[in-house]
């Protein structure tokens, strides 16, 4: 097949989609508006901008030319907002640091993507003087503070943050280059193996922060709607990746935005009294935090937005929130996957419809994006029927993918088998391509040709009041290839039975959620249900104990 | 300066930016809706694909095979839509002519684009029959009709287009290809010389599909805000800059969409009552048409939003759309363009401002849309000051600009001098970016270092009780450069001397609205003034009468 193409003129700007112009459009629509973090300092857009310019500059003084990758490691800030923009632009590439992972995953993620210069939060120096001479490409630390005063270390860093910004000039002539250009990279942690390293390009990015203002504006959802005059409060880190991609997005648009610092419920409360936020995300536990907090029971809540995302968002908090008069959503992503891929979505004609419909509604992982191609396969690699009961694991295309694992050629294969992107997420679709997520592909349970969601599992047998916590996961059956088994703890000075707890999931076959083979065969009743470092269920060492 | 780049996965998806990308969307948020055509034909986003499927069936069929420029020649119609997505979509690049020129222009636009298949509307036979033997580079001619049956000609078409559609298969397999493949063309004119062809790729329509979603869904401004649950009716011709871009847009996201099919206000008023549009868009003329047509005074517009383009947006006209409900606002770009490059903004705290305010901001030109950057530079080839008095050209980079004119290197180096976009529009901007065209730089009049906007002072003679029309133009003079000259046309029965109207110019004077080097030195009554071919003054008629 043929196409056409016809020469440019020699001047044409063909307009490479680089971070750069994002910035650009932020000292449009209303460079007034303000960034602000905690109550300890507030700026505008015009400001922002210096700062970004002198930021570059430092980079340039200290003799980075781009090209190098650059780590940041600090709560959710100006500061982080700043490093968004002023290390890409100047063809670098922002490694923002997960401070949560263990300390030897820190150091190897920082090795791995070879960072040759850390700027670092005073909170986290300890850990960063435990790595000291463990870092050989480390050439250069800078110190992020509150209160501008360079703590002692021996790390003998290059100087703390805003005095060193203080010392460099406003004006920085940000070059253009390849749209491909690495601009970010983070990295990423399964149950086992080292973090893999994900990577993002300039285009990825902005078409990802398009493609996010296509979403929340154009769609036309009747939930979650939101536009440049919303205030945004970001409640998730903004290391997990490019904090949702909602800061491109928010500077862009000049929109107002208030970064929390450290995570303190009390911190957070008083910025929203202060400010008053329109729009966050989080994950459901920090909702819960907010909502159920006794100093949030007077705020008035009824104009806040919030995406959920991160792990399923449990039906009883989004009744909750809803009750409040929160806007509340679903969102869907992962790290390789920049990250939105769907987001709940209410049509119109059904924005009335009462608070059981909207707690089911909100709480589905949503429709696709615009540009992303999702398609849901079987075990036959063929699409699932839009029935909202087959199975199968969710593989996307969209402009802003991961396009492989830094320096990790069979993972990346893997992730990209067959030209679409693994997700390892189990889903279903009903008819109006709105998609739920059932399980992590390694979890779900095969079972005589049918597949079964341990998470749907736990939340019925969680239902049972005897219970504190349940984990369940596939063990391998010669006849049925694997059956289910259940690990539970129950509450302080309860009692219960396997077979009073078979008894009590008949009432799910009854109703038509579960078929009989779901029903656990085995059932273990254990005091602690193995965790990974970040809290979640442990399967693999559940399942552990029954491989030979 | 340096880069960092990362090896992709062999299998990874770069995603290339093509429109096939948009119409894969049409199937997500809610393809039930429907795209109607006049009183004659509905039907929804699935056939809407299928008959795409059979249109990319029957080019194949006729050996086209990519890179071949393919001719459209019809009314707004289902047809039009259905060819914006299936030629582009298999590799060829479609030409949307303008019957609105004359048929020597229409010719020389076929040969000049190297047409070999040319669609056309059965009301266009007689004047593509008097290009017989005269197309060389045409093999094939299909006819569009709307009553499915082909009419006699010459011509030895090969046949009416629903009857061939209805030979062809459902399925169809659209290719990937490079983003950069020319997707579009068509011609424009000047008051001088052969029409000019610019042309688009893929990239360029994605991006500004995308970037009119971020401009009506996430821009915030308080008026004329749009989202997927609108209901969309064009009302300037498709051929008209790919219907400024709209049908791309509405057709990504299902919006319901109608077609009116040759222009008659009662049709367009029938199609108003029976569907319910909420947005359009059109040129001054056709709104004045509406607003005021004894049909209308019965309809409610107050959920219609209008953007109005093409020429200034008179302030009465706006006034009156107002004063109907209806939400009016000006949007700016030319066929260079591709086109969309500002739009009126309403700040929210404007929102509930007076009649008076709203006329003047939704008269301006606006703002930049995401990703515009645009500039006004004066004389020195600075940026003029923001204060809303100092003129200077508009140069525009955006990633959808026409990369040059087809086949005419001295015209496109000309179009992108210094590495910007000339519009040759003169503009002044205020201190919110907010800008307001003057004048066309060749008609802006330069008076001892003083730039004097002709069309401001045609205006000022307008309102004169005893003229009909005016005409004004810069004419040489040896001290000042240039000097303003008036041609005048009065009213039936009027009388009026230069002396006079000299005279009532002084209140403008006064006002401040105008130096006293702007009132007119010499001052020509006329029975007629110069018109183009469509209906524009001829300005440089005019001034040819004053040249050496």
């Amino acid at each position: 097949m043929k196409i056409k193409k016809i020469p440019s003129a020699s001047n044409a700007w063909k307009y490479p989609l680089l971070i750069k112009s994002i910035l650009h459009y932020s000292l449009i629509l209303d460079p007034d508006r303000e960034i602000v973090y905690r109550d300890k300092r507030r700026y505008n857009y015009f400001e922002f901008n210096k700062r970004v310019r002198r930021f570059a500059n430092l980079l340039k003084k200290m003799g980075i030319d781009g090209g190098e990758t650059i780590a940041v490691m600090d709560y959710d800030s100006h500061r982080y907002l700043e490093s968004y923009f002023a290390i890409p632009m100047t063809g670098n590439v922002l490694h923002t640091i997960n401070w949560r992972l263990s300390p030897a995953q820190i150091l190897y993620s920082i090795n791995h993507a070879e960072d040759v210069v850390l700027f670092v939060n005073a909170d986290f120096l300890p850990i960063v003087e435990s790595f000291d001479g463990l870092m050989p490409t480390v050439k250069k630390i800078i110190v992020f503070t509150d209160n501008d005063i360079l703590p002692a270390t021996k790390l003998n860093p290059e100087g703390e943050y805003e005095a060193l910004l203080n010392g460099e000039p406003d004006e920085y002539d940000f070059p253009d280059f390849d749209e491909d250009a690495i601009a970010t990279t983070f990295y990423t942690t399964g149950t086992t193996g080292d973090p893999k390293g994900v990577f993002y390009s300039h285009r990825q990015i902005v078409l990802h922060t398009i493609g996010l203002a296509n979403t929340f504006g154009f769609m036309g959802s009747a939930a979650c709607r939101a536009n440049s005059s919303d205030v945004y409060m970001p409640l998730t880190p903004l290391f997990h990746v490019h904090g949702w991609g909602f800061p491109f997005l928010a500077t862009m648009y000049s929109m107002k935005q208030i970064y929390i610092g450290k995570f303190e419920p009390e911190m957070v409360l008083k910025l929203f009294a202060l400010e008053h936020p329109t729009v966050s995300h989080c994950v459901p536990t920090i909702l819960q935090m907010l909502v159920s907090h006794p100093a949030a029971q007077a705020l008035n809540l009824s104009k806040w937005k919030v995406i959920i995302g991160g792990s399923a968002f449990p039906k009883a908090l989004a009744k909750a929130a809803l009750q409040r008069g929160v806007d509340v959503i679903t969102g869907y992503g992962m790290s390789e996957t920049c990250p939105v891929l769907t987001t709940s979505y209410i049509r119109q004609e059904d924005k009335n419809k009462d608070l059981d419909f909207q707690v089911e509604a909100r709480t589905r992982t949503g429709v696709p994006s615009p540009f992303v191609e999702l398609k849901i396969m079987n075990e036959e690699n063929l699409p699932v029927k839009k029935n909202d009961e087959e199975m199968g694991e969710i593989v996307v295309r969209a402009p802003w993918l991961t396009q492989g694992y830094y320096k990790e050629p069979e993972k990346s294969e893997a992730l990209w088998k067959g030209g679409f992107l693994h997700t390892g997420d189990v889903s279903t679709m009903n008819k109006n391509n709105d998609i739920k997520i059932a399980d992590r592909i390694k979890d779900i349970i095969k079972t005589g040709g049918e597949w079964i969601s341990s998470v749907d599992l736990e939340n019925m047998i969680d239902q049972h009041p005897a219970v504190a916590e349940a984990a369940v996961v596939g063990i391998p059956d010669a006849k049925w290839g694997e059956r289910p088994h259940a690990m539970i703890v129950l509450k302080q000075g309860q009692d219960l039975s396997a077979g009073q707890l078979k008894e009590y999931l008949l009432q799910f076959i009854a109703a038509g959620k579960i078929s009989k083979w779901a029903v656990p065969q085995s059932i273990e009743f254990a005091l602690a249900i193995p965790k990974t470092s970040v809290g979640k269920i442990d399967k693999k060492v559940i399942r552990a104990a029954f491989m030979l």
